[in-house]
């Protein structure tokens, strides 16, 4: 990491929700100088006082009103279908020239809604930093969280370049790789990479989940085989993987349907015994992986 | 581990194939001092030619029955649908008293096509070491695979104590927990835990990788968000899987189906907005998660 700058890159950031994902931020901003001072906001006192007490911020409030007053950037963390009423909530006490992002790992829908609270001379720089561990809440966060991953801004073709500049910087100086995508293609792109593996780890831990209880601790004992993987994606967020599967609909629902036309044709082949149909699919995917491996993602 | 043994636990092994799992068994067998010798045979001379410049076993030769003739031990590592065919070319070269083991991720018709072919006097214990790796072929093997790890014995009603008690041994030697299931019963375990997640990461990953050429690039950029865990899966050894699931029909099938339902039961509710339905079936699923890291499988 580089020296704490001289001049901070924000005055105050005030944090909208402060778990897993705010509270490793707020920890690397100040880790790095990076903000004056940090805010932050909750419905739960509970979860403020937590935070107040680890560290991660140098106030709390739940009256959402007094936290972003000042803020100069305000970063939105919580479940994507809250960012509407979080920007309702925040809009008419924002200052002039403030930032708005957020961390949402669906972008359309969260600009559509929160997009028309959002008075004239703020800013919505739109984020989705893509970072995580199964666990969840301000204990769980930690400065590194972000370095060497992903963070995808996704800028409306009014975006200020200045503001897009500064968040982009910001994340860069935590440690991330910034890159730029529309809303659009976003929401396409983590629908397979994302929310569909999500969708699965999801549905066969609770397929195994279903089996009887003898199995069920089998199931346990034996998780190394496969099964194992599955199981730590599965134990995400629920409230936050709720949100995702219903504000990213359409395109989790198109490549669902081609996962099931895909599984559907391998169920088939090993009905009808076609060793061929199987071994060539099997063979096709040690490529992926390859580029996985070269890519330095693996 | 313990001292090498003064007398090794069994004079001559011979492995019948020797990709990754017979490699990381003669490798450890010899560290440990558990074999005379250790002898390997292959259809292909150049996988023979690996395994004995890297030091894998002390001799190797592409004759069959040259290389099980004076063994006490057999080890058939091979995909499971080849099972068949190796315990016909051996059975009349096998000496009285050998022990036949194979390291198949499926049971009943592993032993189903050995039994015939294996001659009184010989004595089969069916078996499943849950290792392995991504990787394949003899130059992917090291001594440590099976530390720690599940090893499954299979054993039928009449099984000699004697030589199912050998087995065991050898396999707790090399580092192994060992565990005693009904061939039917394995197969059903192995269903869910295993067979059942690696088919659905090869298909993801096909569906992935059917995507076009723009969006695979993105994939594999983004393949941290979910995605990657299931790469690393679908790598595994097409031919060992293909006959798997050839072999295990009817229980992967009936997981399948299972599978199924409870993805379309997760797709209807996506469909139609029911957050309750999906944060209630996400919640559930956490709680698996909890008693496999109790377990310390984790």
């Amino acid at each position: 990491m580089s020296e704490p700058a001289k001049t901070p890159l924000f005055g105050t950031v005030a944090f909208v929700g402060i778990g897993l994902i705010g509270a490793s931020l707020s920890l690397a901003l100040r880790r790095g100088g990076l903000a004056g001072r940090t805010l932050a906001t909750s419905r739960r006192q509970e979860t403020l006082d937590t935070a107040l007490r680890l560290g991660i911020v140098d106030d709390a409030s739940t009256d959402i009103a007094a936290v972003v007053k000042d803020a100069d950037l305000v970063m939105v963390c919580v479940p994507v279908g809250a960012c509407g009423e979080v920007a309702e909530a925040i809009g008419p006490h924002l200052k002039p020239g403030a930032i708005v992002s957020d961390v949402g790992s669906v972008k359309c829908t969260v600009i559509k809604d929160m997009l028309p609270h959002l008075p004239e001379g703020v800013t919505l720089i739109p984020g989705h930093p893509l970072a995580g561990t199964e666990f969840s809440g301000p204990e769980a966060g930690f400065a590194e969280l972000f370095e060497q991953r992903w963070c995808v801004l996704t800028p409306l073709p009014s975006t200020p370049k200045g503001a897009l500049d500064k968040v982009a910087e910001m994340w860069r100086a935590v440690g991330s790789n910034v890159d730029m995508l529309t809303p659009e293609h976003h929401d396409r792109v983590l629908a397979i990479t994302s929310h569909l593996p999500h969708l699965i780890a999801y549905t066969i831990v609770g397929t195994a989940t279903d089996l009887g209880t003898d199995l069920k601790q089998e199931v346990i004992k034996y998780s190394a085989s496969g099964f194992r993987d599955f199981t730590r994606i599965a134990a995400s967020d629920p409230v936050m993987w709720r949100d995702v599967f219903l504000n990213n609909k359409e395109a989790v629902l198109e490549v669902l349907q081609r996962f099931t036309e895909d599984l559907t044709a391998l169920q088939r082949a090993i009905r009808r015994g076609e060793g061929d149909t199987l071994e060539r699919h099997f063979t096709r995917t040690r490529a992926i992986r390859r580029g996985i491996i070269d890519a330095k993602q693996a």
